[in-house]
């Protein structure tokens, strides 16, 4: 049986005990979370967040790209959230190549060169990584200043999320 | 207390009952999800998913941007997914406002006309808009034809899943 008909028989189940139908659309906790799509990262568990709580934003490596930042600004706008969590992993996908060995690859196995898209957003260091994503944010003239700003690692080895200090205070402290 | 800290103290009680250390990077069931960021959808309760079974990437909409094509692409290249579901959902945020409402409201809230993000993705039929994301996996020439692509309408009033039929299989069948 493929994985989608797996999930489709497990979604039955779920919606024979479902008792959620009447939740408001705005997040109970007014919180978005930017994360990894990484298999190892249950967003939601690992976070405590129940349905209904958050939004969840998920992407190769949890970077703020241009769709994250769109993402990000329907969230506070449009369903009213007023902190932003980012989260990235150790061990992520995107330590393990370059932008250059993976575009030669594509167009190697598919012999197309594609223009999209542009970019992969590979990283080497994970704390720089999630710095750079919160400083993208505050620099951005439509994320208002009053917005919680924090970013963690999480530690696919523990369970654990550790805080990752601002440069500023970094400095400073 | 805030959200995030709220988060941070739950996280340290699933940290202490945590065992999956040791799970690999590959999502164990060669599954990507592609789903909408909204809080009344919690992606792997409702597909029965477990940690290391799938990459889920989500956004406002659960619409293929250009990162969701750069994360799938990672996800089949980098990590060897071979099935990719779009979960798009009733009373989704991005019916209620468009394009032109959303831009006008920012640029006064704010008093600056912003570049970035081009485009925001409102959309006003669902089933159309899980269709056209698929069309543009498919065209892609880095998406192999080989990977199974499906789309779906979950219904947060009942916890329900329904499959969207290509418009091929529609016009045919």
């Amino acid at each position: 049986m493929s994985a989608i008909d797996e999930v489709l028989r497990a979604n039955e189940a779920y919606a024979k005990a479902f008792t959620l139908g009447s939740l408001p659309k705005p997040p109970a906790r007014k919180l978005a979370v930017v994360a990894c799509m990484d298999a190892r990262l249950s967003v939601e568990q690992c976070l405590g967040l129940k349905t209904g709580d958050a939004h969840i934003i998920r992407n190769a490596g949890g970077v703020v790209t241009e769709d994250v930042l769109r993402s990000l600004l329907i969230s506070h706008y449009v369903l009213g959230t007023q902190e932003f969590a980012i989260v990235n992993h150790t061990d992520c996908g995107m330590l393990s190549f370059t932008e250059e060995e993976l575009r030669t690859r594509l167009e190697k196995s598919t012999g197309v060169s594609a223009v999209v898209p542009a970019y992969f957003y590979s990283f080497r260091d994970i704390e720089e990584n999630v710095r750079r994503q919160i400083q993208r944010l505050r620099s951005h003239a439509w994320i208002p200043s009053e917005i919680t700003l924090r970013g963690f690692v999480y530690e696919v080895e523990s369970g654990r999320l550790r805080e990752v200090v601002p440069e500023l205070a970094r400095r400073v402290g």
